[in-house]
């Protein structure tokens, strides 16, 4: 059996991603593998539904889990008790399930408490949540912070119950427990960190949740076996309690933070969005904007907002990190989002390959970022005579000579090699190999290399 | 009789503009209103004119008026001789008054010297001056500090004059006297000062004129019993030399002006134009140019130039105070500025209200802008706990939520409500009340608050 | 014979430089006599071709030359041996010369080291250089720095050439000499120098080198008599090499040049484009914008980048001088650039007299542009009283009245005349008679006058 053929065919997503390296459209198949493998699982913000997604992505990276007790004070907000659930049913006088948890966790609204009662349709319907704007699709719903119970169905269902009595179950536990998180941090020469945050406390849900997930793995994979320049840290969290709790008790080594990036809404079809820092303009946001610039394709770039995912926590003005958002179609601004539309169809291997690459392209971009010092800084140096120069005089400069030059006219230990990406519209790649070559012929040094930094 | 009409009817002006409370056009009407019994004064740089029209002011609100002796030296000016005129005509040799001053007053040139002479044609005409742009309209035209006499007629009017001996009469008095203006200032809690300045030296003439004195009024009698932060100046003053010698009596108390504005040309129909101040981007400039991109109709914002209105003294270099100028169509851009058909009827009511309403809401913004301090700012404070968030997680955040995370977000003690406002977008209402609930449950202090100032 | 025609007839730059004045489309004409007199000399960056073309200059103004020995260090470069050639060709075996030097200096590969042998036609190829893209022109090749030989020839040439045994011969020079370039410095009041640089290195090309020289000669006669402000440092010299070689030799000096600019390829029909400096925005950079804006007619502005031609050394970071680089079509973006088709005919003279009156406008802004001190701040002072000012008040200032109100308000002793240029869009002209009455007036102090410096 062809090689390739049998790695996909393991199923194992490491086999998918090194096969990867034999067809180019593989990782993109080996991420939705496991959107489509976690898509079932009942996640919330806490409990057994983060637990088992954390193990499944332990089969791909060595996460480590982190089991944080309820009760806990983090900044402003308290772990919450853990939720579970087993099961949960809305039945008609006829016993039939009308609605089912076990065909969709989304019916559900999140951190419900328990309850077994029998009710009118009147006294139902104050616990039911529809979106007429989306009348065939489940709304997903949480309440996190006030206990209370609801049902989320298709608009198109609640509008044709009848008067009966209903059956109404939901077999949830909300104790004391723990809140849990995944991590992973693969040492660079630097103990400077690149934070990588995804979440991972959505049911199912597709696109926003898992694609993040799966494109986080992946990039950890690619990762992981490199010589880096920077930490990374990978963090795999519910979303808002998750980032606070793990800031909270890590607010010591917070500053190792030099660049971040949240990764939410990923894999569906829409053109690539970023989302700006706090900061606005550090390096993190140039080294995405560039790399969507290169990529020659539309994109969009968002001014920060203190409305979003986790860059919320992280982009807070007491912690102020350099933590910008990535993002395909931008949350409420696709019609699945929050519905059970967003479902693993939704989710498109190739947006996740696309994704995936563009942030290996960032994080390029920031592991090779330096400042050089031109060596020879009074004229051009006679570059034929370190041979980077064509002898015969043409009639344009190509990009590698141009790359050559700008470097030399703008090294002067200030302006770093993104400034100069930034100033000359030259790829990332030309400009990286003509840096190496100037400074394999002595014409340009590092600063870090000058200065003992 | 209904309580609205009566008080309309009563044709005083404070009681129009609490009628106004009612039926919310009301004060268009009022400003109008005065605007059309000022009309009919002659009232120039010097005079009667300026005292009677200062009285009528202050049948609505207590005007202080000083009275500046002419010969007074106000840096590289004089205040000249003070100016009256009783009649002046143009009459044919059948004793016919061809060119009347008690039918329209902008037919002397201001500030002519007496004159009483019989002239041909020829000679006649070296003193008449028209418009050939505006045939039917009589010009407006002065002479202040080169003594001469001359009358302004519609161009119509001048072609078809014929050979005659004319009897020339100026029955005018220019002889040392007073220059006068008014002033009001309004209390605050702080020494420092707002100033509004409005000229008062045109003779019939609605717009450029009369509609600034009518909405400083106005807008005097809005903020008079008003808790105000801000002490507020209102100068009613005769255009350059009015503004030159306030500024000369006062130059060691100028400094206590921190934000200013100049209204003219306030009440044609067209759209508002702001004129930026000298330092281009003073709290005022900002607080005009949000509101009226708030406002969601279009607008002008000019740069500053030193051409126009007194804002030209108040942003001369050794002044440079932070004045701007608020009008609708700029001066000279309008075909009947300063002519005849700059009457009462050109003047709108609504574009009247229109100008009392944005210079309000300005104020506003200036009254209320401060600086605050996050004192939650690690990660977002837990807003349902201060019941200020809703229970059920949503698809989008509304505006008032919007407020609250931008203000706890860019709260550092160095962005001001403005920096926010404009950064988000959000409207005046809305981040001054989340403002005030944030500072209520503690999360948010006010800098002045903090620090003591 | 009238003067004119005379002067013409004479041939004498000088003379239709004179007899400019009279008529004002003369001095184009002349520029463009002197492009065909230097066309057919054979330049390269050394020999006597650049010695004939400075001596032809030199009969226009004072051009000191200098003789660089070939072998010495001039920075990362070493001065190249001198190169002459007498004669080449290519023969067919009948005799013929097919490809003949003293038909074109274009066919021989600039440097070619002597040869002289029988080729078949599959070796000969090896050296023939042509260009499929314009297949009727003669295309420019040069190797200075790598020893071979070569011809250049029209590409339908080439593909008609037959089998034959070719008898070659490059009658050339290649051994140690001299560099030569030519320099004229006019002495302003100030010993800080505008240095004006063209390149002298290239063969019978037209626009890409001879318009340079053109113009630079036409503006050093045009400012030779003037009394100056600046002194003025103009370079006759080989690309590159030249520029490398002077900088090295008056390394000491350098700091004295304030403003410079490079002229080249400023003979062809197409609009004006300037590159700006290094430094982006240089007052020569801002001057030469405002020039070309005021213009009224079409232009682009090119930012910095490290190519192009001598403008790479002059701000190469280790000299980083503020020297910007005019050109009308910039070089490679006309067909016939580097081609037999940059000929004299390609040069209009209409295009040499505009380069030339906007580089004298632009130098009229950098001799005339300083700061001064409104010397009555507060307020403005009342022109009429200065005789600055129309008596009667009439509907809008004139552009004058607008330069002295500019001038007034912005001169704070920091604003130059080109910031208020450029803010208030008024002409040099005028702000410049302007900023002289003010300043007679006493309303003005020039800055160096205040401070003594």
């Amino acid at each position: 059996m062809h090689d390739i053929v049998r790695k996909v065919v393991s199923g194992r997503l490491e086999d998918m991603f090194e096969a990867d390296a034999l067809a180019s459209d593989l990782s993109g198949r080996a991420m939705h593998h496991l959107v489509s493998e976690l898509f079932p699982i009942c996640r919330s913000i806490t409990g057994d539904g983060v637990r088992q997604t954390l193990r499944k992505v332990q089969e791909h990276i060595p996460l480590t889990t982190c089991e944080v007790p309820s009760g806990l004070k983090v900044f402003d907000w308290t772990v919450p008790p853990e939720w579970n659930i087993r099961d949960a049913y809305i039945k008609n006088s006829a016993g039939e399930r009308i609605v089912d948890f076990r065909a969709c966790n989304l019916h559900v609204v999140g951190y419900s408490v328990p309850v077994h009662v029998r009710l009118s349709l009147g006294e139902l319907k104050k616990h039911l949540f529809s979106d007429p704007a989306h009348p065939d699709c489940v709304p997903y719903r949480t309440s996190y912070y006030a206990p209370t119970w609801g049902f989320c169905i298709a608009h198109d269902q609640l509008v044709a119950l009848q008067e009966d009595e209903y059956e109404v179950c939901i077999d949830s536990i909300l104790e004391p427990g723990h809140l849990t998180y995944g991590q992973l941090r693969l040492s660079g020469k630097s103990s400077d960190e690149v934070l990588i945050s995804c979440h991972v406390c959505h049911p199912s849900l597709g696109n926003d949740n898992l694609s993040g997930i799966a494109v986080a793995t992946a990039l950890a994979q690619h990762l992981r076996n490199r010589d880096l320049r920077y930490s990374y840290r990978f963090l795999f969290i519910p979303g808002t309690i998750g980032s606070i709790t793990w800031l909270a008790l890590n607010q010591s080594s917070i500053g190792k933070i030099k660049h971040g990036m949240v990764l939410t809404c990923v894999g569906d079809a829409g053109a690539p969005t970023y989302k700006r820092s706090r900061r606005s303009n550090a390096e993190i946001d140039r080294a995405w904007i560039y790399t969507l610039q290169q990529s020659g394709s539309p994109f969009t770039v968002l001014p920060f907002s203190p409305f979003g995912y986790d860059e919320r926590q992280y982009c807070s003005p007491g912690i102020d990190l350099p933590v910008g958002c990535f993002m395909r179609t931008p949350h409420g601004q696709f019609p699945e989002y929050h519905t059970s539309a967003d479902n693993v169809a939704f989710v498109k291997p190739a947006a996740l390959r696309d994704t995936l690459e563009r942030a290996i392209a960032t994080i390029d971009v920031i592991e090779n970022n330096a400042s050089y010092i031109n060596q020879k800084p009074m004229c051009e140096p006679k570059l034929g005579d370190y041979g980077l120069y064509g002898g015969i005089g043409g009639k344009s400069a190509g990009d590698y000579q141009m790359a050559l030059l700008w470097l030399l006219n703008m090294s002067d230990g200030d302006a770093s090699l993104l400034d100069i990406a930034e100033r000359s519209n030259l790829s990332w790649d030309l400009l990286t190999k003509a840096a190496e070559a100037l400074t394999s012929a002595g014409l340009l040094k590092r600063v870090e290399d000058v200065s003992g930094k």
